[in-house]
């Protein structure tokens, strides 16, 4: 039950601060700022490198909304084929056989038309190229309108095949009692009913502000693995004497600007790899005293019923004495 | 020999039920109801997110039968052609060359046509778009084409590699004399033949209730994790003095509503990633006193021979005295 | 330096032989035939499912040769076109435009080359269909076209990514000496110039006879993983006298039928992805009495040059007396 | 904190170098000359093979330059045309329909237009195929063309989803003042702004000649794994008393051409797959008495600010004395 040894940040007498350079700084955010928001993102910003060093193109490109990305393939296509409409109303109307366009306007709009023609290689035919010049266009168009359907392919797979835990998370953790003791706790269940997960793994961190210094400490878990995540998880800190939490109040907690981190980590049934999600709570989403009330509803036919509505649901319980002490003693 | 320390839910004294949520619920099902079905699926109902929330498209395509997936192909192509050939014939006639029609239905079945050629990019050009409205109305179409070839593709592909391991479990678990103790045994086999698994690790749990409390137990293996899976492999749980099967009778697995769940890992030689497969025995598909028969046929060319349909097969095995007692004793 | 408990099958009084179904049989092959193939393959066959319970045409499809996978592209492309010329040259001439033909077979190979540049969505449009038959007829097959394009993308994916890794195995196992004792010593390369392994693992396992039973031992390794697999990698099993090799002479291996089986595991720094080869040695592909030349050829430019052809090269060596006896004492 | 014994090679009395096979070679290069380069590539030749053996195709085409990638695929299309234009010429004018060509040069041009709208299926159909010749070459080279997409999906996926991790490191490795002695230190940081890294881990190895040999070595570091790797990470090998380095002076490290050796690897948000980094520090590239600076600016809106222009910062700092003695003692 001793925290793992790797992750506690012990206090270093002639250390200075580098040092702890541990992949979440060595900044507590006051207040309601955290290093982890609650949709598992990190409040950190990165200086000292051009943007396009950091970019990627297919990261933003997978991870945009559907409608954005949807927008932006219509947007390309329409660029596109008044880029090459273009070329086409250049080159004349002598390299073009079957336009029949009165005005200027409807001459560029036949060669906008048969530029969409080309480039989704649909090639009606009417309209066709007879010249050098737009047979070379067209030439390259289609080309590249097959090419844009391959990288339409891979950017749509991997939108589609993105393997993420859908972790839901209780709203807040509790102070809740736990044996004779007390324990810190939260709640999660797995969203999707279609991705079962398995070897499910989690890992709780706290960030505190402890004799002036930022420390990092690992708290201890009463299971830090399931076999099967069907159902839900109550994920439970025992707060012994070796937890960072023995013998705080709440008052210690926000003086320590404490937050805490979560982990899951586990195995998707259905993208059959290993997906994570992140997730915080920060010092005033602690509740003190009070313990989750059951999610289940009685069984039908035989079947375990969770409602999903109640993972925040809790209600007021009694604190040990002594143990750790309540708000403002 | 002692089971895992994270797994095995201790009694506790002054602890709710909520603190048990370990992914498998709190409840047990009476008689022959199951927590988890014999395809590895579970008997867990989601309430309180909209249907929305929980259900995924792309899930849905990749796990449903091949009949029903081509069904829905060969109807969406349908569908989208008899809406674009509304809207070509909303537009009229004249919007377009070659149509060559007597009656208004068979304008619509050429307009109907031209759609599935502008759809499928095939453009063979006798009837082709002239005004602006049918022109434009068809680069969008050749357009989602094009798009729709890319979704079906990242399903086929889905479809196709799907990792997920093929395990044949036999259909009984056997109270099976072992040494001088008893053994709670199963057999699997790799049902693909052109699928090699290596580094197959199981994981045994039994969920029974124990002084009125639904308990979960991790159950040690005699090996749980085996290098090769080339034939097939006897999982064996060694009924010990630190079993919580010791001393249970056959009646008392009836009346405890004892359920076994198994969880295989490996990974697969073709896929390179790992797969698993789950399954479980109620109590009433355990068979008390007998032993497994051998499934190896004679060799034939120094080739080993198994014989799958014998993975159930098994004989009477007396068991010895006092260490784990027959039925209703 | 013991051997890890779960894989060693002790000597058991009062057990039958199916409680020794650790996955790779319980029969081991006399003479040069073999459990492993040198290729990794498993010389078992199984019996009591049906061909297609245990046939993966995907797992076919992917592992063919790119000549027979070639073959078959093109003769499938033959076949459905000709499938599909039949259909149309059912409906008869008048339900197509543009046929030129003066005989029989010249109206077929219209038809024939019609449905290849319907298949491949093509579509000149000089033959094209007028009538509702062959209209239906194409529009159907046009849609099987951009299917037969999805399912050979996702094969051809599948045949290019296919993570495994390429190892190249010296040919014999040598007894050499190794400090004071012997050792069983192999060794192995990376073919692949351009694909870097690292975090490798070994497993190495004997199977051989031991009064009249057959039994698997996990062989201990002086090193089981390293970091980088760059050049060579000399695996060596000490034959301590906790080894089941102990003692034992050449005569004995042959006796015992002795085989060794090697599992090796890295991570491939190309596919990201966790990859495995196996193999496996026969008793008369032991060297007793031997050590391996060196590979190394002298640096250039600061580079390490290693030279593969060396790798199953050995010279004679002494090997310390009384510890692991020579053949025929 | 005592190293992993499965790394560490111990001095072997009566043992030949190629049992110190670990997959690094036997040979550590003079003066600047190193066995990995500082982006992670390996200075290893290969011989004995030849090249079609170790040559991946597929791994060429993944990897080179996109400028490289997109000169090759066109210039790939204009050679397929060329080809094909020319055995279409070959069949003579007769075997078409449409061609308007008053040179031989321009029938050519017309051919190979026909060739490359028959390739990308584009298929305008004003010139089209009439003789069997043509068709049936046209009907391959259209079925070629389809296979090309295919592959060059494959490919750019391939390209897109290369699973790897970004890793900037500080320009130098400093011998730095910790607690009451001394440690190795030299930061990291990711890159890449958009692709989180959770559970990452690093191993440090040197290579150095002791007592003329040739020895690698595992270095224990402070912290071998974090949690989250959102900021930097400044990995510290302490110089305890088990430590190869401990009483290494600066001249040492030059005389036994010691070169350190790094492998990260963690869990990429992202790519959901775990990605990993190599890189080396050669003995020149150490600073004694040395201590980095820090990385972070003056928080923003509760958000940590990183400048990664700073990563390789450092100032002068006092080492302790007697502990490990600094240059030219």
């Amino acid at each position: 039950m001793k925290p793992k040894k790797e992750y506690v940040i012990l206090p270093k007498s002639n250390n200075d601060k580098e040092v702890t350079d541990l992949g979440l700084g060595s900044y507590i955010p006051e207040g309601s700022h955290r290093i982890i928001n609650k949709d598992g993102s990190f409040n950190v910003v990165r200086k000292g490198l051009s943007y396009f060093e950091t970019f990627s193109v297919y990261q933003w490109l997978i991870t945009m909304s559907w409608l954005k990305f949807g927008t932006l393939i219509f947007s390309s296509y329409l660029l596109i084929n008044i880029f090459f409409a273009f070329l086409y109303y250049i080159g004349g109307e002598s390299n073009f056989e079957g336009i029949e366009a009165s005005t200027e306007f409807h001459k560029f709009l036949n060669e906008f038309f048969f530029s969409t023609q080309t480039f989704t290689t649909v090639g009606y035919g009417r309209i066709n190229p007879v010249g050098i010049y737009s047979n070379t266009i067209s030439s390259i168009e289609s080309l590249i309108g097959l090419l844009s359907l391959a990288v339409a392919t891979g950017l749509l797979m991997g939108r589609f095949v993105k393997p993420a835990a859908k972790i839901i998370y209780s709203e807040n953790a509790l102070i809740a009692p736990y044996k004779d003791i007390t324990g810190l706790q939260f709640r999660i269940a797995n969203k999707r009913a279609d991705h079962q997960m398995v070897d499910v793994e989690a890992d709780l961190l706290i960030s505190h502000i402890n004799d002036g210094k930022v420390k990092f400490d690992k708290l201890t878990l009463e299971y830090d693995k399931i076999t099967f995540f069907t159902t839900t998880w109550t994920i439970n800190h025992p707060v012994t004497e070796e937890s960072p939490l023995y013998g705080k109040t709440e008052k210690d907690l926000k003086d320590s600007n404490a937050e805490f981190f979560i982990l899951i980590k586990g195995f998707d049934d259905t993208f059959a790899q290993i997906v994570h999600s992140r997730s915080s709570y920060k010092y005033n989403e602690i509740i003190w005293g009070a313990k989750f009330v059951s999610i289940y509803a009685a069984p039908e036919d035989g079947k375990t019923i969770i409602d999903l509505e109640k993972i925040s649901s809790f209600t007021k319980a009694e604190l040990p004495e002594s143990k750790i002490l309540s708000a403002e003693n």
